[in-house]
């Protein structure tokens, strides 16, 4: 598993990230938002969601092709309820606005005890993770799920994707307890399509389960795979579900022709929705634990037993982010290989930054 | 597939359920919420809990055991927060509590768009389900977790049982587009300890990846299990791990004592925690959907959609539950197995009830 990264200062990733998002038209307070969550899902270890990736997903779907528009609005609906808001984001930067939307779910939730933020019109944010680790470690409880880009998961017992990859993100305020939050942040399809991808250039076959050919059935080759499945079977299936059920109820339209603005009859969206949604711990607080402990001392108390009695070794969801967060702070930067190095070295050249900072020979090497 | 039924008239059965639990010490009130969801139970054709399997577990866990206490009071506390509110539910009757949290986290979503209850110090609340699928049919979108009594699975990796078999249930309101709401109602194991039993009595090999023998081995012999696994991999350990850490900053204890009163050191507490939740679905509308759509017009649009393409044979969740009402509907009554019908005669014998009118005799068969 060691594999030799390159360290690189975040300081010197986040200025060129910046800039990168600037050169492409967004303003410098998205351009911010952007940098802050690929800068953090570089530290945390998620390189799905890094810099070059959100990048390049914008180039393919959003300010490249009017997926997202830079500089939109969002616009703050009127609503007779205090407790939640609904936001229609005009296409805005999905990480400037989901961002925006956790800290407003913050200040409902100070007041209210809980927070809800619907948004409308929305353009892919990314890494969902990142969201509600952020909260969490501001010391609330926070759940996010969005409506993804393109169907590409078959509804359980189904054949045609009709369904996004659809992921959930819960993020628990753990730190006291554990030095980390715990973070859930998963599709709900057993795979990512990426990783179909990868499998092709492996020529290894797919999990069981993973995925289905184009008459609908289970395959396990990676060139016959026409869609995804579920995790979990039914289970996943409505979790999957759930994500568009809020969608279809915030404002999004037919899944099948989300993120494909070419496939879409008139008059309808191809626009993606999220939810965002924020509990005050002591909003469910019943001050009432065994042998006199705090909430915090309690929550620390339960998990211990759950990885007690030989489950010493299980690890928790949000630990993997916590020690790549470790790692990066050992190494002293965010790591990154060479392949992804060049990657930042063309951006620079993109958008006329200094190209010879990113020369492979100005980093330090890490081995982990 | 075809069973034959007994067909018992709802009210027959509704006046013995809740002359049962009077008989147990229960006040009208709480008998009448026990007997609305098991009755709901019965007609939704969850066998699984039924009006014989919540006295039963009455008998082994509740009134009979201190477990749960007839006429206890529910205290709500002191808060200072608006849309949420936090319950001593002192061991009161889960399903009379649960009824109760779920009518008031709507009150709370009429004003705030979103309302919360946490209930610590509770009892069994049995049928999740039950709870949003009233709320969902009365146009909200509702949720809640609780930590089950028994600690039964184990955490992804692990080897020892420190998890409840913890349940999630969310209902949506989806009556409009659909003639019923879609609901989600499953454990986070893969199976349940009842299934366990089920496959002894069969002589039957369990499905892969359900169970665990002393050791912490994966196991497919139902003689060898001595805990569950998480339903798929490490997803299903981390939403089962949410309802301890939700249990936990309510008010829980440690998970491998909770419902064994025995086994727990002194000042530990052995109760349950209940999360419920729900919003307003006008709080998330965004108010600007494709071609004109009102929301629920959308809603039913993007089901479809889902269930087009060659999807046409899919169920969706709740979609059985529906069909199981419609099969009672038909029947003129709930429909029980004959070995059921034994049980509620065993009943009315058991709280001095007519047992004449439970002969078997007495009902309509139903093919179905």
């Amino acid at each position: 598993m060691q594999e030799t990264f390159h360290v690189v200062p975040t300081s010197l990733h986040d200025a060129l990230v910046e800039t990168a998002y600037q050169h492409r038209g967004y303003s410098q307070i998205e351009a911010a938002a952007a940098t802050a969550l690929c800068s953090g899902a570089a530290r945390h270890g998620i390189r799905t969601h890094n810099a070059l990736k959100a990048l390049h997903l914008d180039e393919l779907f959003g300010s490249g092709k009017g997926g997202c528009v830079p500089g939109a609005e969002v616009e703050v609906k009127e609503t007779r309820f205090k407790a939640t808001q609904v936001w229609n984001a005009n296409r805005k930067l999905g990480q400037a606005v989901a961002t925006d939307a956790m800290n407003t779910c913050m200040k409902l939730a100070d007041e209210y005890g809980v927070g809800v933020v619907a948004v409308d019109n929305a353009f892919h944010y990314l890494w969902g993770g990142g969201y509600v680790m952020d909260a969490a470690k501001k010391g609330y409880i926070a759940y996010t799920n969005c409506t993804s880009a393109l169907a590409e998961v078959v509804p359980f017992g189904g054949k045609f994707p009709t369904l996004g990859t659809n992921p959930h993100s819960w993020g628990f305020p753990t730190t006291d307890a554990l030095g980390y939050p715990v973070v859930l942040d998963w599709a709900t399809s057993t795979i990512a399509m990426g990783r179909v991808e990868q499998f092709k250039r492996e020529g290894k076959a797919l999990p069981e389960g993973a995925a289905v050919d184009a008459e609908g059935n289970p395959t396990t080759d990676p060139f016959k795979v026409a869609a995804l499945l579920p995790f979990g079977a039914h289970k996943g299936y409505g979790l999957a579900l759930l994500n568009e059920l809020f969608g279809a109820v915030i404002g999004g339209s037919l899944p099948t022709i989300r993120g494909r603005a070419d496939k879409a009859p008139a008059g309808e969206k191809t626009t993606t929705a999220f939810y965002f949604q924020v509990i005050h711990p002591e909003a469910v607080d019943g001050k009432d634990y065994a042998l006199g402990r705090g909430q915090a001392e309690n929550l620390a108390t339960v998990i211990k037993d759950i990885l007690g009695h030989g489950n010493e070794t299980c690890m928790l969801p949000g630990q993997l982010e916590a020690q790549a967060a470790a790692r990066c702070e050992r190494a002293g930067g965010l790591l990154f290989s060479e392949a992804e190095i060049r990657g930042f070295k063309e951006l620079a050249e993109e958008c006329g930054a200094d190209t010879a900072a990113w020369e492979l020979s100005q980093f330090q090497k890490f081995e982990g």
